[in-house]
């Protein structure tokens, strides 16, 4: 003690514990945030375990587990043939900002107070941040799904109890080579299937090596993000189109420009006339929110830019695999001579979202890359459901599933359309659905469609406004951009009828 | 036919048909591959579909599938009272590229030969693509796990009857709810059992509220780098330390530099002499690979630099739970009183690492921005994991489980400890090891490094080397990078006692 003669002795009062928690781990905060913040200074001899034990009731084990601690982690020292005092930390203290000093003289209220005017005066002050606050994905719509929710299959007919069974079979007895670090591209075997569905029933020809499987199709739009665009490079986006894609471009630095959607698809040509653009997203077998399919000609334009422009395409076929006429169309990939076209797809739009499984088919010369992107995000998928996915494609309920899907998204279609509002003031009739899980219906003005929304909101039916879907800075006058989007496939057949009976009343009222 | 003077009739010659596999699908690839490749060109007359399938012997269904296919995406198209035709693709052919209309004239075999020259010649030339070729993840060791692999837990001790029972239980009869999108930052009873778990067991006061759930470490460290860096950065790392870590903030634009380590953990004083870097990435509970544990001294600079600075401290607990003598370590997020340290905390070294299933502890402020990072990089992670871990832990199966993973760790050190080789030139005594799964031994120079990491692969034996764990551009000379590092969990005590009479044999004639 001779170097610390300005040393108060230890003081227990104020050191209350709660006989209902931890004793030692109690203590063992108690005296740290008391060295922090200088109430128990620099010197101070603490009493023996013996001693403290007595004066505050504990037992001497949870004592000395606590001092154990606060040893261990540097706070206290002991001194041969004396005893334990607390650490020197007066060897770091000009090491230390004012803002801790101030803490450590004068209290832990000083920071917490601190902390609340950082939360207030709070500037975030990387660029990223910054980015992601003007392009946050709006809350995803949560709670049981309702009539008319965008993006739901009818995963109420999933086969939960075969899941059920494979995961059981998968967990109870794994492969120990698979429980450590796997290929950040996925599991071999369930690449293999996907490449074979796709051959088989997309007619995209493709190998188990050109698949990267990703979590969900956000993941696979997010890796393109930021493998292919730099700071400041344009991203040419349908407009009105997938909102959360152009958002993953502009949070990695891209500008994003919509491009307009007739009754073609997007209007390719206009991507000449862009400057310092070399990617364009796009929904070509249905197009997202208006259903449009794009033709061939629009197909060829495209592919043709991205040769010239040494560009790339992201196809992102969300729902290609409802078809209610024909088979499904080939998707832009299997046009693609040219390895321009980056093919995204889902499991989520066949079996459930939460699933949070999709992959990326990739020219050859990105798969190594993509491969790499991947690991470094996040190494690669969790590994049962990978292999509980290639079991349930490999022993044939996949296949089936879909044509389940298929049928019951169509009776659910038909639902709508039976009993689709005619006479409402400014809506528009039931298009043809030749494809996909939503619809998006004509509205004259933008105030109406606010006003039917809201309507519809009241009755509690989720209808999406098609002006929502835009980007805010549209040429596009605003009442160009109205209409409604409706999601099908969400709820059976009488929910729908139902919501559509409440639907029809909101809105003649209205 | 009137303005297609010199169109050549329909030449079935060549259309050969495969039985084995789908006829109509088949039919429509031929056909479209020579509507592309200009072998049936526009205007040209197809047959009736009744005329060609006794031409080719097949079903006249077969036909009509296939034509409906290639007139829904735009191939052909029919004349009311006349036939079917192939397209007038002639009217894009203005906006087709010089190489696609090379393609459509000369065949496919231009463009096949084309892709081939742009994967030799081939220039991927977006600067993240460049930055992800010099900093790829070394492939990670798969196959079984042997002697004496790094960061692979005791995972044949994992109860997967338990875990086979519990996702069985799920998938049965999930939540309707939990299917659809789900909270980017985690299923929140997850995360209620997550904070409980860090207050308790490991000293850190949170709340639910600031733990987003990744998938692994990996993605929290990604998701840091995305967010918290802008290109051009300064980033402190260990050195040596985790290079995954080093190369995804290098890949998201960071400048990466390397911070010695010496016995208190890194030296944080040299953190001052950087401009331009606000964010540093520690392992401050055992630093990885070398095993120290950071002084308290170091760790209240470092966060007084990071306050000084506005700037942020990661913080990898990666495996905080394997302390061998006293509780672990209370986490410097812990210490951190400005809301200035993200926390990474995983399962994957307490259950295995294909879990793919970790977690982030952030300040409050930044919880929104990352959740919705998060929810832009994939949505959320696959929902059957999570609530599966939530079960796991809220049965109490996860503190069971890490006191066993505790013990065994700590038995496999111990035949480590005792079966190390003594007497091989060059190479240092077994040092204590209170912590982690892996300890790093010294080594005299870089050439007998290389030696004996040559050696021990000869006998089946996985020893890494120490200089591999270095930035490569390091001022330290490369003798003095030497060392070896081991992990000792990954196989049974039986494995390792092998494993170090087949080291000791190769050594000693080396």
């Amino acid at each position: 003690m001779s170097d610390h003669p300005l040393v108060l002795p230890f003081d227990p009062a104020g050191l209350v514990i709660d006989r209902r928690r931890g004793l030692s781990q109690q203590l063992y905060e108690a005296l740290r945030s008391r060295v922090l913040d200088g109430r128990l200074s620099s010197g101070t001899r603490l009493p023996a375990t013996r001693d403290l034990a007595a004066m505050l009731a504990l037992s001497r084990n949870s004592v000395v587990r606590a001092y154990d601690q606060l040893y261990a982690e540097g706070y206290i020292e002991s001194r041969v043939g004396d005893g334990t005092y607390v650490s020197r930390l007066e060897k770091i203290s000009t090491q230390l900002s004012t803002g801790l000093s101030r803490g450590l003289s004068t209290g832990l209220s000083t920071f917490h107070s601190k902390v609340t005017e950082d939360l207030s005066s709070n500037m975030l002050s990387s660029e990223p941040l910054e980015r992601l606050k003007s392009n946050h994905l709006p809350p995803p719509k949560t709670g049981a799904p309702r009539a008319f929710r965008v993006g739901i299959p009818a995963f109420d007919l999933f086969p939960f109890n075969v899941w059920a069974k494979l995961q059981a079979g998968f967990w109870r007895n794994p492969d120990r080579v698979q429980l450590g670090y796997g290929d950040p591209a996925g599991e071999h075997g369930l690449r293999e299937l996907i490449s074979a569905y796709l051959r088989r029933s997309r007619g995209l020809s493709c190998t188990a090596e050109q698949i990267v499987i990703t979590s969900g199709a956000q993941q696979a739009i997010s890796l393109c993000a930021q493998l292919l665009l730099q700071p400041g490079d344009g991203v040419a986006v349908e407009n009105p189109g997938y909102r959360a894609a152009g958002h993953t471009f502009a949070v990695a630095g891209g500008k994003v420009v919509g491009i307009p959607v007739d009754g073609e698809g997007m209007e390719s040509a206009r991507l000449e006339q862009l400057k310092e653009c070399r990617l364009a997203y796009v929904t070509p077998a249905h197009q997202y929110p208006t259903g449009v399919t794009m033709s061939l000609a629009r197909r060829l334009a495209l592919l043709a830019w991205a040769e010239r422009r040494d560009g790339w395409i992201i196809e992102d076929d969300y729902d290609g695999e409802y078809r209610y006429s024909g088979a499904p169309l080939a998707p832009l990939a299997a046009l693609d001579r040219q390895g321009r076209v980056l093919y995204v797809g889902t499991f989520g739009k066949i079996a459930f979202p939460a699933l949070r499984l999709g992959y990326l088919v990739l020219p050859s010369r990105l798969v190594q890359s993509f491969s790499q992107g991947r690991a470094l995000a996040m190494r690669h998928s969790e590994v049962g459901t990978q292999c509980v996915m290639a079991e349930f494609m490999a022993q044939g309920h996949f296949q089936r599933h879909i044509r389940r899907m298929r049928k019951a998204a169509l009776s659910r279609r038909n639902v709508l359309k039976a009993g689709w509002p005619v006479g409402v003031s400014g809506l528009g009739p039931m298009p043809e659905v030749a494809a996909g899980l939503h619809v998006k219906v004509d509205v004259d003005n933008f105030a109406r469609e606010q006003e039917l929304v809201a309507q519809a909101e009241t009755v509690g039916v989720e209808v999406n406004p098609l002006s929502s879907y835009w980007l805010e800075d549209s040429p596009v006058p605003v009442d160009k951009r109205a209409g409604l989007v409706l999601g099908f496939a969400a709820v059976p057949e009488g929910e729908i009828a139902e919501a559509l009976m409440r639907l029809r009343k909101a809105w003649r009222k209205g």
